[in-house]
């Protein structure tokens, strides 16, 4: 199991599953359409496959990613995300865009509609536009 | 300086800055307004003063923070987040909008004008509106 903050709210407890070193390479791959073991050892380069291994047990175990054999003999399993862990995708997104802009990288990321720069921001459905972080509150109730 | 990881593309060089432990509770606590030492190591619960201090020398270094001097005798310093840093914002508004949707948590993040759920989502500036994953495309020049 992860090592655990001494930490309240929720953005201590998403660390607590995507906090540890590798998982969101991992994560990053899953989304990418690897799902078999040795494809994701291959795609994470330098990952050990006890590392793999271990974060791919405490993703299952957090509802991220579920596990389906699809040999019996000898029994050979794969790893897809769930709904919950398709919804990481933006999380590392952000990361990538984020890096995109300030890192001296030529890469960036696109709208392949109209070939603009992707943003990754807050939106509120309802209103259905982009939200400033002032205007996002977090709600606890009593 | 934080390990690397033996890694090519932006999530990866993201992670070499944001993957350490801790360093996304300093940036969260920064974004909430806290910018002393002290004021720091109270908002991060159990993060040790070492431990805090390398990281803020570390966002410094990647030009995410930057360090002002408030008195000279004795000399004290406070930290803000720089323009880079601030954009950082989402990240953890993106985790934190997930564990929220995930975890046995009540609370949620909203938008304050119209009081439904905020999501964090890509979004095109040109097209003015969300885009699926599917529709955002690396590009990496020649």
């Amino acid at each position: 199991m992860p090592k655990t903050y001494s930490q309240v709210g929720p953005v201590a407890r998403a660390l607590e599953l995507l906090g540890e070193r590798w998982t969101i390479l991992v994560l990053q791959e899953l989304l990418r359409g690897y799902h078999r073991f040795n494809d994701l050892m291959d795609a994470v380069q330098g990952i050990t496959s006890s590392v793999l291994s271990a974060r791919l047990k405490v993703l299952e175990g957090h509802g991220v990613i579920s596990r389906k054999f699809y040999t019996e003999h000898p029994p050979r399993a794969d790893y897809h995300l769930t709904r919950k862990g398709h919804e990481l995708g933006v999380v590392a997104g952000a990361m990538a865009v984020w890096a995109t802009r300030h890192f001296p990288d030529p890469s960036m990321f696109v709208h392949n509609v109209c070939g603009d720069p992707i943003d990754v921001a807050y939106f509120c459905r309802h209103c259905e536009h982009e939200v400033r972080g002032a205007e996002v509150e977090l709600i606890i109730p009593e």
